[in-house]
């Protein structure tokens, strides 16, 4: 008899977040569910790893034979920790999420959502982020429990290619019209600070600002995508390495000597 | 009359360690520098940002016309901090590091200096990392200096793509055979744990490990490039879309609905 599908869910607002146990909720039917995450929020971290200090994990709690634990570690830690020393076998998907707040545009390279996914990716494990665009608390989760189950289903019937995850931004809105695969957007995020006065009386910078757009009229790109109220899914690379450029640079460094 | 290039550096083994330092020395004849970087080790911090407290910054030194800046943030952080509210102008170059430590195949998604890197080319300054393989304080930076100097002033004279920005790792090495352009490697860390005991008697787990190389006969490969004694050179991409995989992803997520 084939071992039901092993899946590891973690995220980057920590163990405790509402996103990870909606995630653990609706992604149940799948298979058999492990939690690896923070201990507490951990947005922001990317890739993030922890080297200088070590890590440790608890068995937070056990029931329907589904597995909690609570890591000191960033998200990708909690990945990695999982993979080399938790698990008894290799995940066959690994879900993080539901982050609250978008992780379109450049945000994949901040993302502790994502960071993960990607770490996921780095092991060979079909991975998936997957982030609504709603800080609130009481944000409805619907249409993302449903897309972001029917994506990992998909994944765990059809695989996906090595190297490559999924980046999942489900909109705010009351009605989503649908799914798009998209790219990444050029978007950028301007306004980045905001200053106010420590009790010292010396200026803080707090990081805040908005994305903007500079080319808004693809209908690939997703932050457009989020903004005409459609969920954006996006396919991306371990592998960062800009290889049509490759031949031109070999030309320009050509004449670079050691000594 | 011109301005002279304004160039930032960054770092994320904090503004006191000997790879800023030595990385400022050798860039002087450049143009202006201006050194913002963290005030003490972040490595490992990828592309992290601090956004749950706030952060700030002092001026440390100011000598030869060249200001330093120590930050509380994360190397991310520091770049965004000094582009947005330090510096008078756009600089026309970022260059992070010397990080003692490789920073090759995958450490381009973990590594700080790397972060800063990418986070420069986001805001659409040609951007820079360059990494020396070895952790000794000792270590000779000569071959590293000499190579991020001319990659850089190759970098002012020519520009790079949009969105694309470049990773130089140097070995540790007594003689260094060349520069190569490369691909980012597929090798990954494996025995990533050590684990050992608390003061409380409870394990704790050490991040280690070492890089496997599973394909270790393309001479792209950066990692086999510094294994047989010659400094990569890896351009990378901020767009991470796996674009050949987006039409096949279309066709398999047509059937999926949202309600």
């Amino acid at each position: 008899m084939m071992n039901s599908p092993l899946i590891l869910i973690t995220n980057d607002d920590g163990v405790d977040a509402r996103g990870i146990i909606e995630l653990a909720e609706c992604l149940k039917p799948l298979g058999e569910l492990v939690v690896f995450a923070p201990d507490g929020p951990r947005s922001g971290m990317s890739g993030a790893i922890t080297s200088s200090i070590p890590i440790t994990f608890s068995l937070l709690e056990e029931y329907d034979g589904m597995r909690v634990y609570s890591c000191t570690g960033t998200p990708v830690d909690c990945v990695k920790l999982a993979v080399n020393n938790v698990l008894d076998r290799k995940p066959d998907l690994l879900v993080s999420g539901i982050n609250q707040g978008g992780n379109m545009s450049v945000c994949v390279h901040y993302s502790g959502t994502l960071g993960a996914a990607a770490e996921g990716c780095i092991f060979g494990i079909p991975s998936l982020g997957v982030s609504l665009t709603d800080y609130n608390g009481k944000a409805s989760f619907g249409a993302c429990r449903r897309l972001g189950l029917s994506v990992a289903q998909l994944i765990l019937e059809e695989g996906l290619p090595k190297g490559t995850y999924l980046n999942l931004n489900v909109p705010n809105v009351s009605r989503v019209k649908g799914l798009r695969v998209c790219r990444q957007s050029g978007a950028r995020f301007v306004n980045e600070y905001m200053t106010s006065e420590d009790a010292g009386g010396e200026t803080v910078y707090w990081l805040t600002g908005s994305l903007y757009n500079e080319q808004p009229d693809d209908p690939e790109d997703d932050t457009l995508a989020l903004d005409e109220g459609y969920a954006s899914l996006v396919p991306c690379r371990i592998d960062v390495t800009d290889y049509e450029y490759m031949q031109q640079l070999r030309r320009m460094t050509e004449t670079i000597t050691i000594t």
